[in-house]
Formats: structure tokens, sequence, C-alpha cells
């Protein structure tokens, strides 16, 4: 995968004979996103600030992926042993903004977050409906580790065509208690259960989730950005 | 679903003609676990001490869902603007320590963790294997939220007869870069794929993943419980 490469090409082709129905969820792994967008940097390309060499050296990394971590930076959540949390520009808190070497497509290369994954998730949805007549919705993924729990786990970074968030609140159970607060996070159970089948190192970045026929819905992944004023562990 | 009924038959009931099969995973909702271990209380019983009368005064909840929270605590990790997050004594961070009015059976009872969910899981894989005579696993599930991200999703707090991380460190990619940290949650991705079919309002309290063919594994949720002084979280 190459910046310019037509992804919803790719996907088409690969599904082959079985092709996209209505309602289908296409999971697309944030890596070849990236690349069919040309956010892959080659690190002799990057000339790390001052910054960047002090907190490289403090962290026993690479100056310039640190250098790349800053910029994709919105703010530093957490900067101790080793480990950096950070808010990405679009939200997000994860490790290194979101910047991998992992699967890079060179030992050279960075890989960085899409400049906005929804749009991206929106774009390939529109692509995979012309082409297939089908009305599918699109899951933008990316492999966060969680505060408190060990693991990482998949979760939406880029969302279209589906509801991202299924409120409960103020609906009732059988025996008439109030649901208050439960918002299950749908977009990023569907990524969950995709990287059940995409793996890491079977290069295998796209699943489709067939049959579960959820809401459609405008709701990009910036629904699950926690205002950092809501947030009570930032 | 009452203290002492007979999970692992009520589910191959419900399974019918379509019975487990080996690398089956037998997805369960905790409530229902609690519920069959007789981990219910009604509210009228309950004594709240001094503290728990001054904490739900302080958030405007209930004094005796509050002691039965600090009762489920081994150590409160936030406690503002009426949110508690609490270090279970399994060792799980969550909202209240799992106690939780919804679903509860009646309107003045509430649902407390089984109190070894592992164990749980491994007894309800067990009586299935015996029933079935297939080598299944077993995930029992609880619905949690996160740090920095809107939504709840459905995690593992018991695994019995499946790895719990896959660990990559030490693997390469296709260009040999060699992966450092990447370890996936898949009992927790498979608890988060079977929530988009159990819902919360649907009685659909069990789900069976198949077609995954999981390593299987002794390892148990406690996989999951980061210590905390390896934890920049608390």
């Amino acid at each position: 995968m190459r910046a310019g490469d037509d992804l919803a090409g790719l996907i088409a082709r690969a599904l082959g004979a079985d092709p996209l129905r209505d309602r289908d969820v296409v999971v697309v792994a944030q890596k070849i996103v990236s690349k069919a967008e040309g956010r892959v940097i080659a690190l002799s390309s990057v000339e790390p600030s001052a910054r960047a060499r002090q907190m490289a050296e403090e962290a026993g990394r690479d100056p310039r992926v640190m250098e790349l971590v800053l910029r994709e930076s919105r703010s530093i959540v957490r900067f101790e042993r080793g480990v950096l949390i950070a808010e990405t520009h679009h939200g997000f808190v994860c490790a290194n903004a979101g910047v991998d070497r992992s699967n890079a497509g060179a030992p050279d290369a960075v890989v960085l977050l899409p400049l906005d994954p929804d749009a991206s998730a929106a774009r390939l949805r529109a692509e995979l409906g012309d082409r297939s007549g089908a009305d599918v919705a699109v899951v933008v993924t990316d492999t966060f580790g969680r505060a408190w729990r060990e693991g990482h786990v998949n979760v939406a970074i880029g969302v279209a065509g589906m509801l991202a968030l299924k409120r409960y609140a103020g609906q009732f159970d059988p025996d008439g208690y109030e649901l208050r607060v439960t918002e299950i996070a749908l977009a990023d159970e569907v990524a969950a259960a995709a990287e059940l089948v995409m793996g890491k190192l079977d290069r295998c970045p796209v699943a489709v989730v067939r049959g579960l026929e959820l809401p459609g819905s405008d709701e990009t992944a910036q629904t699950y950005v926690r205002p950092k004023e809501k947030d009570l562990f930032r």
C-alpha cells in the first residue's frame, strides 16, 4: 500500500465473489489508510528539536521518532519510565500519539495517524458505496493501550455510517429500574471484534462485520473524545 | 436466574439443536453468573456506615449502595463529581466496584461481581465440557468505562480455557522491525464482540463466539490486572 493507492478498489477486489451488502461494517486498520494517504515519514528526513533530543535521551529512544511524536501531540498526558501517553490533535489519548514503526513498509519508515480519520472513513464509505451499491459503514481502527489494564485492544479512530454510542440513559430494565449512564461504544466494540481476525502480523488489514444491522448515524469517532474538563484522569 | 440455578444446564438447553463445539468461546454476562452464585443483595438489608453516608450525601446517591461499593472496594481510585472509580478486591478498576442495580431482578436488589470470576469461568467451562463433550473456553464479562474515552465496552473479568494476552514482543514485521510492546487482550476483544449481540435490555446474557480457534491457555483475567506500581494513572 502506497500513497495514492486506491484502497476502495483493493478492498472490492479482495472481496471477489462475495461483495459488500447493505449494513456491512468495513473495518480498516489505520496503517493502510495512513499509507494510502501518504502519512509515512522517512526517519532520515526528520530533524529532531532540542526538546525531542532531550526527551529521547531521557526515555532511551530515537530522537527522530520522539520529534514526530511531539509534532503529532496536542498535549503530553504522561511521560514516565520511557512511556509517553499523548493527546493527539484529534483528541485521542494513546501511546506515542499513534506514531508507529511497525508494519511501516520500510526499516526507515514511520507511520502517522491519518490527519482526519473520520474524513478517511467517510471517503472510503462513499467510494465503497459507489462501487458496490451497498450502504455500508466504515470503521478505521488503531490499537490502543488502556489505563489500569494490561494489554491493547483495537478501537475506532474513524467512523462513518453507523451509530458510535448506543445510549441507554432513560431506558428501563424489566424491573422498572432506569438506566442512567450506560452508553455502549459500538464502533469500539466492532473494532475490537475485527482485531480478532486481523492480527498484527498476518497482513490482514481489512475485515467485514456482517449481520449486526447496527443503526445508521452521522456520528463520528469524535463522539469518543472525552473533553478534558470531564476527564478524571488527566 | 436465581441463586443455585444450573447455569450450564440453562445454556445447554438454550443452544438446543446447535450444541457447543471444540474451541467455541462461551461469553457470559457477569450479572447472571452473580445471580446464580447468590451475589445479590436486598438494599433493605444494608446498614450504611458513617463513611458511606457521608460519601453518598456528597455524591447525591443512595447510602446503602455506597456502603456496598465500599465493601466491594480494595481502594478508591477517584471520587469526584458523583463518580466513584474503585479498585475491586479482584484488582479491576471500574465504576462503583462493579456494584450495579440494573437488571438486578427486583427494584430493591443490587448485584455484586462474583467473588472469583475466574473460578466462575473455570467451573462453568468444566460443566459445559461435561455436558457437551466439547473443549470450550468461557469468558465472564462486565461493562466498564474507560479513561479518556466516552462510552463503555464489555471486558473480561473471568477467563478460562483461552489465551488472555497475545504477546507480539520479539516477533518481527515483514521489514524486520521487531515488535516490542504489543500485547493484544484477546478475551477483552471477545467480550467486546459478544456485547454487540447481547445488548443491555434484550435479556440475552450469553453469546457463543465460534470459528476463532483461539489458543488454549491456563491464563485468567488476572492477566489484565496491571500492578499499581506499573500504573501511570493511579
